[in-house]
């Protein structure tokens, strides 16, 4: 593991201009909080009928958390502006990942479906604890979320087992194990296990559990309030600005 | 809530003398250190194929840790001798249940699923908070065992799920959900949801969770070591020694 | 323990009318919010520059979040209204404690240190967890809060302390070891530790842990959101609207 | 973060033959179980009264868990038969460790505080985590053990501190802050805090909190079991084995 040196403090002050696409939304209105806590200064934002080209002709990088639908819009806007772009809207289908990919031989773009930036972290330890302990940890994830989430796991939890499958070099898909009940018999050794817990308010907390003989580690994230996905998505914005054009990951703003 | 004055510290060196039942097994090994410890005096132990009745004679109470097909000429010497027995064999049948019942007429019996004072408080408290919180706080109960352990969720999952319904004045078969994967929807207000995690060499943790809006409350215990199921035996069989005839409970032994 | 029927719902309909002294404050405008989620309705609010009396002749019953130099004119409106009142304020000295004493000969007084149901209840099951374990059983008290808090330990982790005390028939002034640092020697049987963690933003976590031999049991609470003192205040308010003179606890809305 | 190859399964069969410095103690008779669970082989134990010299001709490696007093003649005997040696004896002078470092320049030495692998690797994300979170993100680190232990924080957390010092660019010293209890006034930026917990007989769980604005990461570990620090002494000596001459540490042995 190289040692990088230490990031730049994320409340450093930046004069970084941001846009937003998808401003009149919940997400929307925390990014323009996150901007200004930044000390960024706001370009402006659009919604999904008006027209994205000036604010991505004017501002030094956009956000986007707005729909699938607006997607291509938006992409094609950026492109001409040559103005790099965050997009954090979550739904998107392999068209979309290929209109990405192709968009970012001329911008940069940085693609993610969880801006924060502890989840990031948490997902590179995850992987880096997974290669060094070997299949006789067993690992374990573990989520909880709000009474009114409709799905299990969670996205989230997804990709943290995500990075523990590539940390064994192998894939989710291979080793992913959803519930237990009943008579299930053994662990199956390199399997990893799945629980979710859903209650209250918890806006999302994630374990992730390598059980060894005699001793455990635990890796958690918890997140309390919902601002630190706007926190992350202006700090990624921040850090995009100045790249070249290629694709991004939320790793590469914490230098990973 | 009565509260009632402190129990005496369960150090205090004791004079009675036990027997054992099952003494040649992991657990009966356990119990003759436990007795040991609290100070107790070892009235001796018999095998599953040696005559149990002497040793019903001579001892102040008996412990049985054998199996369910010896259950029946246990009671009957403990019953023929007046002897009190403190049961915490598993997988008993319901005839077992009326036997025991039944001998209970005659001498002071306590039959239980889980013989560490730890948990048997966890059920106390569990069943106190499910009772004043209201149906809009959400319980989850988790539980992590061993790589080993073939079953899910554990019994004293379900027992500490059986406590949370009955404080709601409910039955557990009622409201339990085993697990969650999928598209399973927003969650049913009242449902008491359950999660198993295997894996390493874990003895057993368990936490029940309750979710309120904008807080939680988790009542945890963990089993750091298997003595604790031998040491909650031996300090029910030395208070059990001096009660009348009838059926016990381990939370009695706790003076609740 | 007695076992009481389960408690209704707090988020069943109640017509209760509130009136708010220190309405001004975040708290003040926390409650209101609350009344409305609870289908109370709010009488009005004053300030500390306002006159306490009207308002106390229109409310049901009366939520005080002001500050101590202005308890003694709202506990007179009060009084002189014969209108019961909850007071959350802060930093009351030994004679307001009297003052209240004596007002509550004539009305409804219920005061607290902390209106949140959750830290209410895990009072209760730590003093009957404590009563129960006996003195062999270590008591740690662990609490987290947000970057800025300049005391330490918090005033709910030695509430939750004197419970711990109180279940042992003992007081916290007594049993009381606030940190560990160096050669400090091996734990003194019956005392209870505390220990304070700061860090970014958190609302308020604390975790009262029973270490026994072998086994542990930790009953937490976790804030995740401010809300929850004003819901506990709204609660403890529409439950206290009804009921005769006297002095009342966080405990009574709970029916413990 | 260079991502390697996973490490081959600890449960692997070896054929390396390993002799014991110390094998009376407990620590001693714990290596020979640990040596037999992994299929290695052993070549012997000897005592501090013993000659150590015999053993050191006919072992692979040596594992050296013995007394300050003992290690200079066990080095010598390892250096005079060219044989690796991993010492896991605490309460090392700093005469000691120069005495390993000119040994270290003709034999592998491999010199640690703490031999668990779960507690190495959490060291290494620790520093990570620290490099890559920026000082805004408030370091705490908590941690528990059983109730006869006299020094607080334990040579874990303060080893757990040092790794975040260094993510962050600087030392402990420099950071540290022991205890907190008072009036402290709000958290200073950049610190490392520290709570050790004392209570029952956990065997050692640590706590590494980094807390940023509305998240939290936690990386933790948590010993069950005495026997992990025989069982990590013996993966490094069989690692430690095929090594040339020089100094190494238990980051080594999982490849970091």
């Amino acid at each position: 593991m190289q040692t990088l040196a230490p990031q730049p403090a994320p409340s450093a002050i930046s004069t970084t201009s941001i846009g937003i696409y998808g401003s009149a939304g919940r997400m929307g209105r925390a990014i323009i909080e996150a901007i200004e806590a930044a000390g960024a200064s706001l370009a402006g934002g659009v919604d999904a009928r008006e027209d994205p080209n000036p604010i991505a002709r004017t501002a030094d990088v956009l956000v986007d958390f707005s729909t699938p639908s607006a997607i291509e819009a938006h992409l094609a806007a950026a492109r001409a502006a040559g103005t790099a772009i965050v997009i954090g809207t979550t739904g998107l289908s392999p068209q979309h990942q290929s209109m990405i990919d192709d968009v970012a031989k001329d911008i940069a773009v940085l693609q993610t479906g969880n801006t924060s930036l502890g989840v990031t972290l948490l997902g590179i330890l995850v992987r880096e604890a997974a290669a060094r302990l070997g299949a006789d940890w067993d690992v374990e994830i573990v989520e909880m979320h709000h009474k009114h989430k409709v799905d299990a796991p969670s996205g989230t939890a997804l990709l943290l087992g995500d990075a523990a499958a590539k940390g064994r070099g192998s894939s989710l898909a291979e080793l992913r194990v959803d519930s237990r009940a009943g008579l299930v018999g053994a662990r199956t050794e390199g399997t990893i296990g799945f629980a979710s817990l859903r209650g209250g308010s918890v806006i999302g907390d994630h374990s992730v559990i390598f059980a060894g003989e005699g001793e455990r580690i635990e890796l958690n994230h918890r997140g309390d309030d919902r601002s630190i996905f706007a926190r992350g998505a202006v700090r990624a914005a921040i850090w995009l600005a100045g790249q070249p054009a290629g694709r991004y990951r939320m790793g590469d703003v914490l230098g990973l």
